[in-house]
């Protein structure tokens, strides 16, 4: 395999890891992509990629068991070549649901997709782009890092806790020369599986068909990762740590 | 056993937790104070409240074991009286530890202690609150709720979390009567079983010398308690959901 | 005139400050009130405070007018004793109004009486209260300190001024025993002269009656100004610089 | 002149005004750079673009005046083009001052650089960038709209306000298709004109060489240029409000 940079999508599915992986593919990174399941949909990924004349390689990953993440990690390091960039993609919103619909497992879920595979993530590529001296960890995160709303409580904790790892992390590895963003999607994403899943085929094409002004009322998941990918590349004289994104349209996480 | 309100302490060792209940106790409260260990501490606990004239109970509590926070709730609505007031006390800091320190086993327990166990203290108490239609609950928090600072990936991600699950509770339950309030500790507490054990008699005692200006420099607990009492006192036309406290001569998180 | 300690209220209409003055009077200080017009309404209230046996003197005081807190200051630190507590309660909320209909005067106006009015008021009691090496400064803000919405540009850019600025009033009196807090009201207080006025008094009578869930929907000035005075209370051990209030049904300023 | 579209630069010296300017230029607009003096350095920096085969205007501009910026709106929209990108880079830093050392006309200079002259810029062209459904406006703001440092009370005061606004601004006219951007430069500017100026040639020096590792443990101007022409060609399905920016040995400035 050609000596590529590689970028390391943790959680690319057809919304905005995908369009990540697709994004550094174009600027000539080898796309390392992992999702759950799909193999089918993860294969078609990374035939589109090629297709376009890029790098890409698919693998199945399940965060939230041990060891997963830290093998993949080591295996791309050894197999494919340095990560340079690695983005956490995984959320863990599973709707607006009361206190008391909130199972231990459900808020122990949130914080093992949201909060401890970041950490896990990590805890195998900082040591790796520490030693480069160079090196960007971007992770997708939330309005809920922002502020807990009603029904937000596995949700909101898991991204609260997310987003001041992120500053730990900066706050240790920034001067080591590792970049570490946290980006605050504040608003819904036009992603067919993950707000189409959770609001079902028909409630997810209303939502375009009213939200989706003229196709940007949504966040463009392709879009949004062109601000991924500028984070990548500034200079590191002049690195943001935290951003928001969201359409428009949308009334920001502080307004009401 | 008298009809007083009850005011459970999760925490109440000798520092913010056990001078809460001493000051509850002193306003007409039944204090419930539960601790991970020392019997005999908190044996003296309940002896010093009850020497007061006040009243009070002491049980030891590992909040880390599942069900022993339920249990306890229920053993106190059942054979104390109505939980008026619950302050969640225990935290979670371990020192400031690199990312290669931070062992997956320590990352998660910073989460079982600060932001699961609340979560769990919540879901016994908030419906019973919500039926009554009143109740107050208290969560000690921290600086590295507001901030993710070099060294805390653990004890940062934790009390991220819970400043997060603290507002998605409060959105649920304040219009239900239940009063959530997030207490931002930012300094030092003059505590000899948290932050002396932390720091070892020696350097515990130089910090209070050095720091301690006329016994001041320090968060003296009992002044701390004043504040949590006014915020169970609060009419419920004019609550406060999140407010800090730190001593005159520290620096807030925010300068530099 | 008897050695009472004072506390002075810049704002002292029928609303928070008002209230204030009547608390403080009652915990033995004498109230100095001051506002723009309306001698007779701060006439009643000098008169209810002294029916109450406590003490208070009234002055109407052009908070925008050059030298007259300044003034103010220094007659009150001559003729009835040193200041003690200063309350800032000055607001400059004007309703919502687009960009185009805020005039350079109308904008000029807000920072005026809210940013530039608590600047002078603090040059010219914090050198005294830092001399004695006590005194509390207490600003009233507002959930427009926290957050621009729309149609509130003066407002919000006064008020985000008076809490940058408030910060760095604490950083620098707060070590020389000057206790500045900002506390910001989120919500609609039940305040005939300030609310009241703007709506019309039919409007505030419709909201009193929709949102004063038995007289609680609305923030309760008697009820604010117990936080205010438990805050002038607060040992300089366990300072709070930042708190907010609101009712218990109302959303807090960061949910939607 | 040839119809490129326009780049406003209200703040157009050495560092990140000038950058900008040139950025855009290179990026096909016209820039249109305004600054309170130095003629020769504005003829320069104009040169500067021409000879790179860029297009640009230079136009020196009291902004504290009453009309300049509003006159000059009216001008550049008359005789270059209609502006799709304005930047508002001008500061109001003048180093710690104590409240003592901070005179009324000291505040109120703040206030009327950062606050008030982002306020009129903004009448002036928001307007016409909604009627035109489109445009960019990026105000440069600093650590100081965050945080109120010791010695900042006027700098403090004035940002604070300007990010506020920024958020009332972007509520009002984000709908209507114009981009509104707060930028954080949270930290020291590689810029000879204005921390060159405040520090002095021999400090500024030094600092340059102790910070500037590598040239770039001080901002560069040109670097963040590139992130302002970034936010500025978002598309409105993913813009973003608020982004920090600071070298990667810096402290951001919610650690110490």
């Amino acid at each position: 395999m050609e000596q590529k940079p590689v970028c390391l999508v943790i959680g690319a599915g057809a919304g905005i890891g995908g369009n990540v992986g697709i994004r550094f593919a174009r600027a000539g990174y080898h796309a390392v992509l992992c999702r759950r399941s799909d193999a089918e949909g993860l294969e078609r990924l990374v035939e589109t990629i090629k297709g376009e004349g890029g790098s890409a390689s698919g693998f199945l990953l399940n965060a939230v068991k041990p060891g997963t993440i830290e093998d993949r990690v080591a295996a791309v390091e050894a197999d494919i070549g340095p990560i340079q960039v690695a983005i956490y993609n995984l959320g863990a919103q599973i709707g607006d649901r009361s206190l008391a619909d909130t199972s231990d497992k459900a808020f122990e879920m949130g914080w093992r997709l949201a909060t401890f595979g970041l950490f896990r993530t990590a805890r195998a590529v900082c040591p790796l782009m520490a030693d480069r001296g160079s090196g960007t960890i971007i992770a997708t995160s939330a309005t809920a890092a922002m502020r807990g709303n009603k029904g937000q409580h596995s949700h909101a904790a898991a991204m609260g806790g997310r987003r001041m790892l992120c500053q730990s992390l900066n706050a240790e590895f920034g001067p080591k020369g590792v970049h570490v963003a946290h980006v605050v999607i504040d608003g819904a994403v036009d992603a067919p599986d993950t707000l189409g899943r959770m609001l079902g085929p028909e409630a997810f094409q209303q939502l375009r068909e009213t939200r989706g002004m003229e196709h940007d009322g949504l966040l463009l998941p392709a879009e949004v990762a062109e601000t991924y990918y500028h984070l990548s590349q500034q200079h590191r004289s002049a690195w943001t740590h935290e951003i928001d994104l969201r359409p428009f349209s949308a009334l920001p996480w502080w307004n009401h």
